[in-house]
């Protein structure tokens, strides 16, 4: 149905955009790409450049992947096997999985897809001494190899390992295996990203780095290698990358940017991203009366996420009243734009990552053509 | 990709699914099927059976819609005309978009797909003069036929007529298109559904009966055929069936059920539905000591969704702490099962309309073996 259903083709007007589709202004797109790079460069410690790996799990688009590391990118982030997939199909050839594969059958698919591609480099996130030996023996069976990375719980709570002794006890469990080696840590804080304040945010990234810094040395006194401390997203990486701690970072939102995102206070210094992704819709049914001035739109809970707020008008004078499966209801609220029926408004997405991967197109624009359509390829990568 | 990820085969082990997987209990599936269809039978007024079309917005999966059309269902129900096209290629000979369909580009492609499937029934709801003109231009230009349903706004005001006057205007310029045929109205009360308490429903079904026995009258009185009079969901169709105004049902989370409309207070005669669709997860990462206990499963927003709340275990003991992209955190609540790293814990969805849309596969099992593995060919379906 997929292939049947684009919302667009090349040199189509803005306009003609079939909806609910995600809609990409690629002007905004490179300067947020330019924006990172320019900022990681300027703030990297004298003499140690921190590489920027942005995590795809936030766009699952191979061609978005390229674009970042044609940027300056060394490689890129994902969340599961299956999502790692497609972007080595798509010639991404540093492939790190943020994230634990667990169970015999993940395992194995784990080491087959390494032995797929053994010219590229692809790791993953461990915090159980099993789980390594499952996935050594997966890999001595598929004759593959995978660098493994220890993830540090740096107090979220949610995976990895909060004491420096478990880290020295799990870093010689990965020794015992030929088929993994040891890159370094992951030190990823992900309910710091979504703080507020940036006293906040600063408090949370100096205790993670504080961490990820005891566990280096204690992994080093204990005579094993840890060049890599990886992690950071979009609300926190100037923290890592200015911390002395941190080699690498993983930013994803800020390719695409949403509401929840640009909620964060910023410091000066610090890139502004533009909001780059919309979701344009149509005017489904419009009733303008004594009892009520509202614009329904086509795209509800299918076409955006609300665990951080529904998607939100991308111009003044309206305000979401309501959202259902297949509609938003605007009200309006203020002076804004008149809404007639079949007018195609866009909305700011609330979350961007569970809201692509509603989607099986980006529909890239600029000056009001559409440039290119780019398939979502991991799109529902769950595996 | 998706073709690749199958979370399992026929004959498979219920304990071997790979995860996240939607897992339909077919035991309690059919007899969900079958306590509607006895319900309705004994409820509707004497010598007026009362017809059944389920809503395949809520399980978009084509053996589904079979199963309910097998067990007396009259048809389907759709939102999209992307979402109905699956249906009629799989079979499904009757389908209703409950949903106005709006724009030259929608429009046309709705004609074209009544030109497809000249013998299915397809028909489409609208609430403007304008867009009735411009669905007859498109069904003349595609030589094809669509029935009207004039959309009643019942007191939602997400979309629909308010006014008995605006119904009988509508009727006249649907009337006037020989593409087009009035067959009734579409009298769906979204937010009713979710009431708690049956008194509050009782009230806004009944203010919606009211609503529709008006605009059936005047039709009537105007020289219009109003034969059928179409809406109602899982949590009040027993007080449209009863209403003596209502000539057909829309019901679609009974089949499957979730954690909000498991909520609703019920009358003891309305049929009990039982929760048959599960979430399977695994336990990716555990955490035992004196500073927590909590197991992380493998599912988060990208495999259900949380506008009604997030998914709930399926089993006492443990609460949800935190979701995030890909991940549940359950923390330790009281006496439960002891969740071991690689366990595989079943959830039940919030809400399961967006959560099945999450995902490409639908694994039907009995007596802990996989019987039959489902396309959820209308995943995705915006258009």
């Amino acid at each position: 149905m997929n292939d049947q259903w684009i919302p667009a083709r090349v040199g189509d007007l803005l306009s003609d955009v079939d909806t609910p589709a995600l809609i990409l202004d690629l002007d905004k797109f490179e300067a947020n790409l330019a924006r990172l790079m320019s900022a990681i460069h300027a703030a990297s410690p004298q003499g140690r450049s921190v590489r920027v790996r942005p995590h795809a799990k936030s766009h699952k688009c191979v061609e978005i992947a390229r674009r970042q590391i044609a940027a300056g990118a060394t490689g890129i982030c994902c969340q599961k096997t299956s999502e790692a997939e497609p972007f080595l199909a798509g010639g991404i050839a540093d492939v790190l999985i943020t994230n634990e594969v667990v169970g015999q059958q993940k395992t194995s698919r784990l080491a087959q897809l390494a032995a797929s591609y053994p010219n590229a480099t692809l790791g993953v996130c461990v915090d159980d001494a099993r789980v390594a030996t499952e996935l050594a023996r997966a890999c001595q069976r598929a004759q593959s190899h995978l660098d493994i990375y220890i993830e540090l719980d740096v107090g979220h709570d949610r995976a990895g390992i909060a004491d420096v002794a478990g880290v020295v006890a799990l870093a010689q469990a990965v020794a015992a295996h030929s088929s993994l080696t040891l890159r370094g840590l992951q030190a990823y804080f992900g309910n710091a990203q979504h703080l507020r304040s940036i006293g906040e945010r600063k408090q949370a990234i100096a205790t993670a780095a504080s961490l990820a810094r005891s566990a280096q040395a204690a992994l080093i006194a204990a005579g094993f290698a840890c060049d890599v401390i990886t992690g950071a997203g979009t609300g926190s990486f100037m923290l890592e990358t200015t911390s002395g701690v941190y080699t690498e970072i993983q930013p994803g939102s800020y390719a695409l940017m949403d509401v929840d995102y640009a909620r964060n206070e910023q410091e000066p210094n610090w890139p502004a991203f533009e909001q780059s992704l919309f979701i344009m819709t149509t005017v489904m049914s419009r009733r303008k009366d004594a009892h009520s001035d509202r614009a329904t739109l086509d795209a509800g809970l299918k076409s955006f996420s609300t665990d951080s707020g529904p998607a939100q008008p991308a111009f003044a004078g309206w305000q979401v009243r309501g959202v259902s499966d297949e509609h938003t209801v605007l009200q309006r609220h203020g002076v804004g734009p008149e809404l007639a029926l079949g007018d195609k408004p866009l909305l700011i997405p609330g979350h961007i990552d569970p809201t692509v991967n509603l989607h099986d197109w980006i529909v890239a624009v600029r000056n009001n053509r559409v440039e290119a359509v780019w398939p979502i390829e991991a799109r529902g990568a769950l595996f």
